[in-house]
């Protein structure tokens, strides 16, 4: 089958690959769209040692899998977990000590033909809904795995630095809670577009210093951390999103002194992304930057890692 | 008055001091004992750029203040706040804008014949209490602001990381809960202690990684935090109690995977500390590794800046 591969940070186009066998209680998946996400751009950075397929955002079709899922349009949650270590016993599958995560650790991902994951895995696409909007599930649950996290009421002042893709979504999920919502940016394209969706946002130096109550860092690389930071009060809440290469250097005196919150954030809960993406609650189109043939994924690849990109998509049809 | 003076990173005895002078709502105390933190340490060494009186863990007697004190002994919360900033406003009075921390930030502190304190941040010590007992109140209160944040059940297996000064109190504390709880430290005759205080203690190598719902540092040194990262399982919470002047040097890619929650804290509450020596729930005395008289205090100093010393006391009566 066709796929891109990643290979010692390098990306390139294969013909070869043999199109994955789904394992008893896996579905076979026929990838019908998939979306490029920061965390693939870090993968060639080498934030991850991964060789293989990348890609973890998917809309696709299931070709051999369990009868009330067969011929259906699905996505994916990312975790093959083992549902028997430890982690999993104690209910925090996405955690499972032996997982597999598609396109990021030891399982092919999305940027291919056909990919395999657990049928637990996988959603059924509400009739109705484009793959242009499934395909953003993977990404808005994610954002929403924040509110699983802390609660945010409108009593909240909430500050997202980072205005790009996840960044947008992030923001959108947090709009409707009724916070006091401010989106920090360095590119007014991006800005303007969340403005158009009704978000108040800023740039770095109108950002009062210790006025939030939580700060989200979605920026993608270290500069927002302290940004973040800076804009927090004390006792505020500091929600990590982004995945990165490089580390990051921080004052823990300040974090005791000021007894600041940090909390990781990874994946989310698919249910409810797809029920806000099947309302109209959240419009993903105008976060589509781009759209390439799977034949010219290297190319899709290049145009987004462009300062200017949001969401750049795969096509497999 | 006889005190010691810190200014770049100097510590001297003087004998040329004024004694500071109450202000309306504050009293003056004349100090019996004093304790050396970590803090003092790290102030030393340059952790915050503080001139003047070190020492914020003291009791002393009321010499000049309302009448219900006047005379008594007392033990005092470091911050004193201004009352009417947002932050006071919000009920967050230890983190007040414009605070003076005793013997830390703008207030002459404890090592010396004589502090002075808003009346509100004095606590009574209660009769048949010693000094030597009543000293602890300031970092025992730390030790227990960390139930304040977050829950600790008999459910929770729980990490001390530091066999210091702090981390024995914070451990004293943790002991009640019925927590599975295990200090870890480098030092053989404060494990010892530990031990002898029915506390389960351990070396680095025999810290199993991933398995810890909670893990405090306060060893005082950014190793002491890598220690406690590898210890927590995904989404364990891990405590940051020590402050440093080094900067931390962090991974944020794994803190997003494996979701981890990062909580400062600082000061905690008084009252419960008294209530817990008063009960004998906790005895700090055998943490007692030395004492001075305040002429002597830059050798007590140098006594308590070796890695064997545990609490050092300054004496002024």
């Amino acid at each position: 089958m066709l796929a891109l591969w990643l290979e010692d940070r390098n990306l390139t186009l294969r013909e070869d690959l043999e199109a994955p066998e789904a394992v008893p209680d896996e579905a076979l998946v026929r990838v019908r769209c998939a979306g490029i996400c920061n965390t693939d751009l870090e993968l060639l950075r080498g934030y991850y040692p991964f060789t293989g397929v990348p890609g973890h955002e998917f809309v696709g079709v299931v070709e051999r899998g369990p009868a009330e899922l067969q011929g259906r349009r699905v996505v994916g949650e990312i975790n093959a977990v083992c549902g028997e270590c430890a982690t999993c016993r104690a209910g925090r599958r996405a955690h499972c000590e032996r997982r597999k995560v598609l396109g990021i650790v030891g399982r092919h991902g999305a940027f291919a033909e056909f990919l395999t994951l657990p049928s637990v895995n996988l959603h059924l696409v509400p009739d109705g809904m484009s793959d242009d909007v499934a395909v953003f599930a993977e990404p808005l649950a994610a954002a929403l795995e924040i509110q699983q996290q802390i609660e945010i009421t409108r009593d909240d002042r909430v500050l997202v630095a980072g205005d790009g893709k996840l960044g947008q979504l992030i923001a959108r999920t947090l709009a409707p809670t009724g916070c006091e919502l401010c989106v920090v940016g360095r590119r007014p394209e991006k800005l303007a577009l969340l403005e158009r969706a009704g978000i108040l946002c800023a740039t770095e130096d109108q950002i009062e210093h210790g006025s939030f109550d939580v700060a989200i860092e979605c920026t993608g690389n270290p500069d927002g951390f302290d940004l973040a930071r800076r804009a927090l009060r004390p006792r505020g809440t500091l929600v990590l999103k982004s995945t990165y290469a490089r580390k990051l250097t921080v004052d823990a005196a300040s974090l005791v002194v000021d007894e600041i919150t940090l909390v990781g954030s990874r994946c989310g809960p698919f249910g409810p992304a797809l029920q806000m993406l099947a309302e109209g609650t959240i419009d993903p189109l105008p976060l589509i930057h781009g759209r390439y043939p799977l034949k010219h994924g290297v190319e899709a690849f290049e145009r987004a890692g462009e300062p200017d990109a949001l969401k750049i998509l795969v096509d497999m049809t």
